[in-house]
C-alpha cells in the first residue's frame, strides 16, 4: 500500500517555499526597500499569496488530506495530519471573494487611519472601519459555520487564529482574574513608588554605539549571528526561517534602554522560532503554538531576563563599555528607571502592570463587535468607561490616543490583542518554573550564564513546535494551566517586596 | 472580435511577478543573508525557478502566443508580440531533463572550482567541466535544430542569449579589427608610459569613508536613492526592477579609487534599467536589449565619464571632503594613476586598453569548443599560444590564472564574454555622438552636469527596450553599426594625445 502521507509532507514543503519567499519579501518591503519599489514590490506579494492561497485551497490537496490514514498509531504522524487539517480548513471556508474584499478593506482603513489618527477623526475612521468589521463578521460567521462543534461564538474562530486552543471562555475566565487582583496590586505600586523619584536615564547616544551594544546584548542572550540579523526598523519586529531570523528595532538618540528592551523581546521570539523542531520543518506541526506562547517567549526574554537586577548587574560593563556616556549609571539607576509604573493612555508605552488592562478593553469590545452585542458606534463611549474604571483616567473625545491608536483593528486583525497579556502570564510562569528548578538563577544570571533557561525552553515549548495543544505545553512543562496568579506574583515581588 | 494580445499582456506581467521575487531574493542572499539562512533560500528559489519555468512553457502560454494575430499594422504591438515569442521559444526548446542536468553539474563544477582554482588543479576541473560542455554542446544543438535558419552555428544560439542581435560572424570582423590595429597602438602607449612613473594613490580610507563617498558618486552621476541603494558584496554587481535599483561595491581600506570605479559601472547598469520604457513594464519588450548594450552603459559611466579629466576635476572637492587622507592628490594625478597600460594575466583587473584580448581569447575558444571544433584537453595550449600572440606573456602551466580564472564557464555561460569588448566599442561610440552633439561637453562636465548625457542615453537607448534589434540602436543613435574605430579613436585620444 502506497503512503499517503509522504505526498502530504512533500505538498507542505513546497507550500513553505512559497510562504519563505513571501517572508523576506516583506522583511525586505519594511527594513530595505526604497520608496520607489513599492508599487512593483506589492504586485510581486499580491501574486505570491495568490499562488500560495490558490495550492492550498487545491482540490488536490483536499484529496491528499481525505486521503490520508489519520488512525495510524503513530501519534506524531496524527498530530502531524490535525494540524495539515486544520491550515487547510480554515482557508477553505473562505471565498475568495470575501478574502480579496477584507484585503481590499483593511489596506484602505490602515492607509487613511494613519492621517485620520493624527487628526483625531473618528467620524472618517468609523467610516471606513464599518466596511472592515461587516467583513470580519461575516468571515466569522462563515468559519463558526463550517465548524459550530469546535466554537463557542463566531468571535472564538478569529481567536483561533492567533490565540489556537486558548479560546474566549478560558481567555475571559484569566482576565476576570486580573480585573479582581490586579488593581489592589496597582495601588500598592504607585503608593511605593510614589516615595522615590524617577531616575533619569537620558543623555546623548550616539546610533552607531547603540548598534553594537544591542548587539552585544543578543549575543548574551544566546543569539546567533550566524542565523540571523539585527536591523532597523519604524515598528521593531521579527521575522524568518530556520537558520535565518531577523529582528529590528529602533533608536532614539537619547535614550538607549528602550532600544535594548525592544531587542531582548524580539530576540525572545526569534529564539523560539529557531528552536521549532527541526523534523518538521516546511509542516504546519513544526510551526510555532500560538501567539500567547510567542509572547510569553519575547516577554520572558524582555522582563524575566534582560530587566533583572543579576542580568542588568552582569550586563552593565558592556553598556559602560559601549555608550560611555553611561559611566554614571549604576545597575541598579537602570533598573529603578525601567521599573517604573503609572497609568497612561497609550498601550504600546504602557508598564507591565498596567498594560493588561489596555488588552482587557480591547478583548471586551472586539469579542461584543465581533459578536454582534455592541456596534462601531458604541465604542468610543465603552473605551472611555472602562479607561476610567480599570486605569482612571478618561480618553473622552481624545480618539487619538484611545480607540483609534492601535493598527491591529484596522486591517481587521480580530483576537491578536489578548495573546499580549496571555503571553505575559505565561512568561511569568515558564520563569518561575524555571527559576524552581535552579534555585541558583540569579548567581547564573549574574555570571551571563543563560544556558539553563534557553535548554527549559528548547526542551518544553521551542521543540514541542504544534505537536500539542497550548494548554498541553503548559500543564507539562509547569504543572497546570496558564494561571494569572503566576504573573500577580511576579508583580508582588518585583514591585512590592523590591526583589529581583 | 476579443482582443487576443491582452491576455498575453496579462499573462506576462503575471509572470515578472514571480521574476521579481526571484531578483530580490538572489539579491537578499548575495547581500544580507546569513550563512545558516542558505539551505532554506536555495528550496524556495528552486521552487520559484521551477513555477516560473513551468509557467513559462505552458500550453496555454502556447495557445495564446499562436493565437494573437501579429499582422497588425501596429508596430508596438508587434515588436511585443516578437519579443514574447522569443522569450517563450528559447524556453520550449530545451528539455526539462536537460535544464536540471545543466543546473546540477553547473552548480558542481562552479562550486569545485572555487577549490581547483586554488590548487591550480586543470586535470580536476577539467572532469567535472567536460560534463558541463557535453550538455551546453547538447543545449546549442537543441536550440539551432529548432531555428536552422536564425543561427549560422550552434554557438551562435547561445551568443543570442546574451549578445541578442549581434552573431557571431559580426562580432568575429568587429574582433578582427582590434587584432589588427589594437597591438600598434598599445605599443604606442607602453612606450609613452614607459617614461612617466605610476602616481601611488595608495593611503588609509577608512570604510565607512568611502561610503559616504561612493554615495555621493552616485547622486553626482543621477542616481536617484528613492529608486535605488548602494550595499558591499565580495563582487560588484547591480540588479532590481523599475524603481528599485540596487547595485553593490566592495571596498579595500588602502584604495579607494577602484571602489569608486566600480559604483560608476553598476550606476551605469542600473541607469539603463530605470531608464527602460515604463509602459512596457513586466513585457519582454521592455527589458534591456542586450548584454552589449547594456555593458556599453556601465562603462561609459565609468571610463567616459568618471575616469575623464573634467568630470574628476569637478569631483575632486568631494573627494577630498570625505577622505581627508587624499588631500594631497589632484585630479591629474588620480587620472595618471588610473589610466595606467600594463599587459597582465587577469582579465577583471586589465586596463581597457589590454581588456580586448582578454575578451577575444575567450571568445575564439569557447566559440570553437561549442561548435566542437576544438576539444577541452586542447584549452590550456591555446590559452597559452593566443596570450603570447596578443599579449606578449605566456601562461604555461599556470592554469589558475589563465584558462581556470573566470567563473563564467563554470556553470556553462558560454557567449557571455563577447559583451564585455562589444560593450567598451559601444561606449565609446556613443560618447563620440554626445560629445559631437555637444561641443562643450568638458565644460559642462567641469561643471558636474550630466543631464544632457543621460537625457540622450534615455531618448537613443534607454526608452528604446528591446522595440528594436540591437545594431538598429547603434545606428539610429549614431548612424552607423558597432564601428571598432570609435573604441580606438578613444585610446589614441586618451593614451596617446593625452586628452581628457
Ligand atoms: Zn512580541
Ligand atoms: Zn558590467
Amino acid at each position: 500500500m502506497a503512503d499517503r502521507y509522504q505526498p502530504l509532507v512533500r505538498y507542505f514543503q513546497k507550500l513553505s517555499r512559497i510562504e519563505h519567499a513571501i517572508t523576506f519579501l516583506q522583511w525586505d518591503h519594511m527594513v530595505m526597500m526604497p520608496p520607489r519599489g513599492s508599487e512593483a514590490r506589492s504586485k510581486a506579494l499580491a501574486e505570491l499569496s495568490a499562488t500560495y492561497h490558490r495550492r492550498l485551497v487545491s482540490d488536490e490537496l483536499g484529496e491528499l488530506l481525505q486521503e490520508v490514514e489519520d488512525k495510524t498509531d503513530n501519534p506524531e504522524r496524527i498530530a502531524s495530519i490535525r494540524e495539515m487539517k486544520k491550515v487547510y480548513s480554515r482557508a477553505v471556508c473562505l471565498s475568495s471573494d470575501l478574502v480579496e474584499a477584507k484585503t481590499i478593506a483593511g489596506a484602505r482603513c490602515e492607509y487613511q487611519w494613519r492621517q485620520q489618527r493624527n487628526d483625531n477623526d473618528w467620524d472618517g475612521f468609523a467610516g471606513n472601519f464599518r466596511e472592515v468589521v461587516k467583513l470580519c463578521r461575516e468571515e466569522a460567521q462563515a468559519r463558526f459555520a463550517r465548524n459550530p462543534d469546535n466554537f463557542a461564538t463566531p468571535y472564538d474562530t478569529l481567536l483561533d487564529l492567533h490565540c489556537t486552543g486558548d479560546d474566549s471562555g478560558f481567555i475571559q475566565a484569566v482576565f476576570t482574574r486580573l480585573k479582581r487582583d490586579l488593581p489592589g496590586i496597582l495601588e500598592q505600586v504607585l503608593e511605593r513608588q510614589r516615595e522615590t523619584k524617577r531616575p533619569n536615564l537620558a543623555g546623548e547616544y550616539p546610533v552607531a554605539q547603540q548598534q553594537q551594544l544591542n548587539k552585544n546584548l543578543m549575543l548574551s542572550l544566546g543569539f546567533d549571528f550566524e542565523s540571523g540579523r539585527l536591523d532597523v526598523s519604524a515598528h521593531p519586529f521579527s521575522t524568518g526561517c530556520r537558520g535565518d531570523q531577523r529582528i529590528t528595532t529602533r533608536y532614539r538618540e537619547n535614550d538607549f534602554f528602550d532600544s535594548l528592551l525592544a531587542t531582548a523581546h524580539e530576540t525572545g521570539h526569534a529564539s523560539y522560532e529557531n528552536g521549532l523542531p527541526r523534523q518538521y520543518d516546511g509542516l504546519p506541526v513544526g510551526g510555532a503554538r500560538n501567539l500567547c506562547l510567542h509572547e510569553s517567549q519575547s516577554l520572558l526574554f524582555e522582563k524575566q531576563l534582560l530587566l533583572t537586577r543579576p542580568f542588568l548587574e552582569f550586563f552593565l560593563p558592556v553598556i559602560h563599555r559601549c555608550l560611555p556616556a553611561t559611566s554614571h549609571l549604576s545597575a541598579e539607576t537602570l533598573w529603578l528607571g525601567a521599573t517604573r509604573v503609572a497609568p497612561s493612555l497609550i498601550r504600546v508605552e504602557a508598564d507591565e502592570a498596567t498594560y493588561p488592562f489596555h488588552v482587557i478593553i480591547r478583548f471586551e469590545i472586539e469579542r461584543d463587535l465581533i459578536n454582534q452585542q455592541i456596534e462601531i458606534d458604541d465604542i468610543p463611549e465603552l473605551w472611555d468607561e472602562k479607561m476610567r474604571r480599570y486605569l482612571g483616567i478618561s480618553t473622552g473625545s481624545n480618539f487619538k490616543d484611545g480607540c483609534m491608536q492601535d493598527m491591529h483593528w484596522t486591517d481587521g486583525s480580530f483576537g491578536y490583542f489578548p495573546s499580549y497579556t496571555m503571553g505575559a502570564i505565561n512568561s511569568a510562569q515558564f520563569s518561575a518554573a524555571i527559576r524552581l528548578a535552579h534555585p541558583d538563577w540569579q548567581e547564573q544570571l549574574a555570571g551571563g550564564n543563560l544556558d539553563f533557561i534557553r535548554r527549559w525552553l528548547l526542551e518544553n515549548i521551542w521543540s514541542v513546535g504544534s505537536t500539542i495543544e497550548s494548554q498541553e505545553i503548559l500543564q507539562k512543562a509547569t504543572g497546570q494551566k496558564t494561571n494569572p496568579d503566576f504573573f500577580l506574583d511576579h508583580l508582588k515581588t518585583r514591585y512590592l517586596d523590591c526583589g529581583y
